[in-house]
């Protein structure tokens, strides 16, 4: 008498996961050092010495019973002030605390986003390539989860085909730039495109259609890429951060929605958030780390090794012949696979230990990703594997 | 075309925060020594210096990139083994890792639980008085809550309304000893009772019926008092457990869900709240929390203060003509209230400044939650008011 659904989703787990998992054992058989693990999206360099400064002076300071005492379920009222005043700095925005809700990282916050702004069948609208654990977050709430094709070309967004599949349904669209796993940004051009076009359609539909902003790799954005802050750009934007990627603490569920004050029932949303939380008995992020992350808004972790690897990858890859669309942040890249089969083609690869992720599942075919979050010496080993591989093709 | 179901809950918030928010405005006007606010279940004693000093021992010595780093989506692998084995050593149980699960607090574990045993429609049948969070926690997941009316005599279990309302759509029956409201604490002789009767009605009606065991408060019973580990007693046991109470951590939002392993498919439950957690986007609780109380797991903070705060309120309250049945534990007292309306009679406590909790929203008249994790200077210098209190019904 078991809850099928979630019986039925211990068959889907993440290809992603699950392939991390492989690499785990597999390291334990030939060595660390001999697995090239490209597979998971886990930050490889260390959280800001600020951070664990404030941890431990937090510790010893403060005192127990307040430091660790409940969260108010919307988030510490200091730090949806500091979270709001470091936005409104950085992207000359007007957020007050009464917009900002504090989550449980980007993912609690897409989810309690997606929650807010559809009833069970509504639409929301997501891009390929995609991160594929959209699919629990929003099909757990009851809507339904389209994916409009990729633009192939530039991994910017395909106009054409959006606009096909825009209808009165569709409450959100779900963006996530820079992207996981293209690595591609999306432009000033591309943002402004869209919210035209959203505009538009609200006035025809006569509702909001919301962009739910997912941008956990805002911070990652290599030298002279244009990176648009979208809220700036179109009202009705609920803006997902989590602090994972940027200071490094993907195990301590850290990030915000930002509600776009512009919205005008900010506070309403922020306060439906926190009914949310109540509902999924989830309540608040831990308040420590609530409180430790609000001293280092302005710091990142040392994100510049990030760029060094992609320039080695995109350089020493496109020389073998790879086709890239050069990424702009994260720590991802996404080129064409050597055949057409991306499933056939990472099992060649995890032949050599080469772990690379199919595209199946981001929602595009032939392709695949390189998490690029791992040492550079570790990179540079990994070249010659590339090149045992390519060889198999194209020589 | 915001989500109606979340919209109308902001309208019906917990009356307990309300009040607590009360309380917290009322210090500002009058000094915080002068309000005597029993609203909140706060614990009033600092987490051991032992979970600090780990804390900062993991912040100085730990590789930050592993100590921050994901953790599994069942929680981390060392964590379990640990709280496994702790509970086998105290209760005499036979846990392993495959049948825990790390939880974001009781609330986290009790509303997976919830989700993972019943389907849409149906019921799970609680025992009043009862925590009013059980509401959202359960209604959210399209269960429905039923609530047994309580034996107010002893607050044990009502057998006769429970043995009425005990029917084919039960999946789950919500327990929670020591309990708050009451301060209770089932007897071994009322957790056979519950069991024998179950264990008959499984049979009876051909599918389990969960336990699902709300303990957050186990390491608060006082001296003497016969307190059952549920699970030994009853196979289909779901133990939610959080560390807010024991250690004095309510902020940093950890718990667990122990599966007995006698249910048979503990692996595959714990594996559904895994993907229970992915569906809401929530994944797992904090890393480094996880890895601190794993250091402190036989450990509790000073709980001694919240006995003497009982046995002086008890005292004197009786003394002055209130009735009470004695709790066994917890921090929360549950007299009744000395007149019939117990919202009237908590706002003329009110006019006092003294914040009392009407039982109404625990399912039960006439009676009045005092939760005394305040110090005991304060207790004992509420006394007087308690007095002017009754003397207004009883002088």
């Amino acid at each position: 008498m078991l809850n099928q659904k979630y019986v039925e989703m211990c068959g889907r787990k993440s290809a992603i996961r699950e392939l991390f998992a492989y690499g785990s054992e597999r390291a334990k058989e030939i060595g660390y050092e001999n697995v090239f693990d490209y597979s998971l999206g886990n930050p490889s360099v260390p959280a800001p010495d600020s951070f664990t400064k404030e941890m431990i002076r937090l510790l010893t300071v403060e005192n127990p019973v307040k430091l660790h005492g409940y969260s108010p379920s919307l988030g510490i009222d200091s730090v949806r002030e500091a979270v709001a005043e470091s936005l409104n700095d950085r992207f000359d925005m007007n957020y007050e605390k009464q917009d900002i809700f504090m989550a449980s990282g980007a993912a609690g916050a897409i989810a309690h986003a997606v929650r807010a702004v559809t009833a069970p069948g509504d639409e929301v609208l997501t891009f390929a390539p995609f991160f594929p654990e959209y699919n629990p977050y929003i099909c757990s709430t009851g809507a339904q989860l389209k994916i409009v094709p990729a633009d192939i070309t530039t991994f910017q967004i395909n106009f054409e085909a959006f606009l096909d599949m825009l209808n009165e349904r569709v409450m959100a669209v779900l963006i996530n730039t820079p992207n996981n796993p293209s690595g591609i940004v999306y432009s000033t051009e591309t943002i402004d495109k869209l919210a035209m076009i959203l505009r538009e359609k609200e006035e025809e539909f006569g509702h909001p259609i919301y962009i739910i902003s997912d941008e956990p790799y805002r911070e990652i954005v290599f030298n002279g890429v244009d990176a648009p802050y979208v809220a700036a750009h179109y009202s009705h934007t609920l803006t997902c951060y989590s602090f994972s990627k940027s200071l490094s603490l993907p195990g301590e569920r850290i990030g915000y929605i930002a509600v776009n004050p512009a919205c005008g029932d900010s506070a309403l949303l922020v306060d439906m958030f926190g009914q949310i939380s109540r509902g999924i008995g989830h309540n608040c992020p831990p308040s420590i780390i609530q409180l430790a992350v609000t001293k280092v808004l302005y710091d990142t972790a040392d994100l510049s090794v990030y760029e060094t690897n992609k320039n080695i990858l995109y350089t020493e890859l496109t020389k073998m012949g790879f086709e890239i669309v050069e990424p702009g942040g994260t720590f991802y890249m996404f080129p064409k696979a050597l055949e057409e089969d991306a499933i056939a083609f990472c099992s060649r690869a995890r032949e050599l230990d080469l772990l690379l992720v199919p595209s199946n599942s981001f929602g595009v075919p032939g392709h695949f990703r390189i998490s690029y979050c791992i040492p550079t010496e570790k990179v540079e080993r990994s070249i010659p594997v590339f090149q045992k591989l390519a060889d198999q093709y194209l020589s």
